[in-house]
């Protein structure tokens, strides 16, 4: 790994990943399916140094590289911890209620969430690899397909008035496959993350939407995939 | 707690911590000192809704407010998890060895460490409240001073050519005392977080400071105090 | 959930599971699958008060339950962060080599994994419930079962001399199957956790598998599944 | 510190940091005060082999020795993450209220808490190390001290009928100190795990202390440090 490493140089982990795999199972007969997961973090230059970082605040860049000698190569790329919020512009209510419901309907509410996304490329766009543009080099389709859905998801999330975090769910996936067209499916998991209004009555105070207790339980999960309508067959992408 | 936000707005960690010390102190006879720890963590516009947010990747800002009925009060305010890499400009050799030394000497190496830095205010800059500039809310003199403490570590940090993490936790410290005048004393823990580089030898590889391996066992942990010559007794600050 | 769990009393996680799922997939009409997972913490007794307790050191117990209207119920429980540890009676030589090969042969090494097993319950022991021994209350099935597949993980873990993790997963997924006849897959990721014996001949001193590094990384994550030859289709299972 | 674990060979963790500060201090003309920080993990034996262990749920023990050139040697000892549940047997009530005061008095509640304890040994205990008992090895005076302060906090606080969680503080301190003679001084950290008894009103059902949600926030962190009448000066012990 150390050695293929130096072999590559700095390239984007889908690129690394496939090499590694292809390493694998073309060295040993025995293997004919390998599985690469990396994760990437990232680092903001400090001053002018040219060689001062600090651990940025990005959110972790995944991909999973599946290889088998059989189905051929798959990618599911990703980011996940990318905690985000909005103050105002979701509502909750009229959902199906029973004797045990106890949530509150809300016509403002803070939404917010720790989006963990992967979205599998197209058969198409693992072979060959995504065809870098003029002049730049051999990590850019990989590269720029990332920065492009993780603009998708930032984007969707501000930009939807949600009136569930299922519909935010859906924009989120629905946008990177818009703006990605190397994608072809993406698979969300939304932790709602509540922040309760505080009651300060009982203090002599009101309360308009300034103080929350930011709680973390009881919580909804929301999971979805959002798959294109032409989307190929998902192979070995997802094991 | 809730009610004291809803009451002060959004005021530093620190004002809010010496404000609910003080309702602490002042309102139960029994009471006759507070310490209230704070913990701040950041969050970075998304696009120009004015209403949506990503948590960024700030490093997180801590602050403990001693109030004490005899000694009054102490503020002490720090960042922690604050990940930083140099990498170049760092040697390390000609220490003490001994039969039990196996760090092998270098004279180019990675730096690295994640900053817990902590600094005390001085009694003048606690009573009162640190002056706001003109025009500008009440806020002002602990944000101002605490970005002023993180830039200067930030600034040690990249601009010191290294011979130890020592001596690089010493700029750290000494830049802080230099930058706000209103602390008086730092103290850093700085684990050095050591990268070595991989011996691609074996694979017919040279290895110009290409490729490593990110260590984190055995590891030193740098702890020290950076104390100003005119630093006032430090009382109850640190309990 | 809450009233639920006053209405059951103290079951077996599979019991809560079903239940909480058959209410889902019942209650709500556009809601035809439901998918629960819990996990179990366990609690020792201290002294003879009779409700003083320590959190034990039992591992976690798990279980997943789906309900689909159409396929049924199924239920996979299993065990997590079950550190174990053979100090001897393991090798591991004669593996495939290649150019990169770095790591050394051994013939007698410690052994140690934190055990993640999970495993499937055929269909017919699902529905209806695994029967309770006379006496005992409706919770005894799933907590015997339970404690028999732990038993038999420990039992095939410590009782296998062990010429690789593999060979070691194998034994402990086939010895579930054959001590609980109510299991027909097994599901285990096995980190192997190396502890590498120190060269300690650079300070005069021999090291007879005395003292270890307990290094975390790289690691080698062994998974694998057994299979009963008679197992049923997994339908959902697994989802 | 590999070298030194090969010659000392398996001895209390007190003793093991004794002799590794005495190294420093003595060896490095410039070294005159070492601090050394040690976590033990416990094991317990699967089976008969005699060579296969499981991580017990023991709490974790740990022990810092300071050894200063001009002061002498001091030793801290203590468990953390000792888990501990009454299910009755506390009260909270009577306690001062003022306009900001929500929690509700209770005449029979749960008591949870995570035990973070720390004692002192008295400079006669450090030096010369506590003598072992006839026939047994090196380690067992320290073992056994261990052994009889975890107990002792184990007995105070299942055996104490608590009115507050400050009260069973003190009484599981003064009862390290009764059942210790070598300790002087033990502070304790206690977060207060609070079960909130879950309203089931809504759901037409009642709540006879079965239902309980495990809230971690708010909590009060409770903290005290509880000092023999003889205590010696504590000279660097908690430094």
């Amino acid at each position: 790994m150390y050695a293929l490493a130096r072999e590559l140089g700095a390239v984007a982990p889908e690129a690394f990943g496939l090499e590694l795999a292809s390493f694998f199972v073309a060295s040993q007969e025995p293997i004919t399916r390998a599985r690469i997961s990396i994760e990437e973090y990232g680092w903001s230059p400090i001053g002018a140094t040219g060689y001062s970082f600090a651990r940025s605040g990005d959110p972790v860049r995944t991909t999973t590289v599946v290889l088998d000698a059989g189905h051929g190569a798959s990618v599911v790329s990703g980011v996940r911890d990318l905690v985000v919020l909005n103050t105002t512009a979701s509502e909750f209510w009229g959902y199906p209620k029973d004797e045990y419901t106890t949530l509150p309907e809300s016509e403002d509410r803070i939404l917010a969430t720790a989006v963990s996304a992967r979205w599998r490329y197209r058969p198409s766009a693992v072979t060959p690899a995504p065809a870098p543009a003029p002049g730049e080099g051999a990590t850019t389709g990989w590269d720029a397909a990332f920065a492009a859905a993780k603009a998708a998801l930032l984007a969707a999330f501000s930009g939807t008035y949600s009136y569930s975090l299922q519909q935010t769910l859906y924009a989120m996936g629905s946008r990177v496959l818009a703006d990605v067209p190397a994608a072809c499916e993406v698979r969300l998991a939304l932790p709602n993350k509540h922040h309760y209004l505080v009651d300060l009555a009982p203090f002599g105070l009101d309360n308009p939407n300034e103080v929350y207790n930011a709680g973390d339980r009881p919580y909804g999960l929301i999971e979805g995939h959002v798959l294109a309508d032409d989307a190929p067959d998902e192979g070995l992408a997802w094991t």
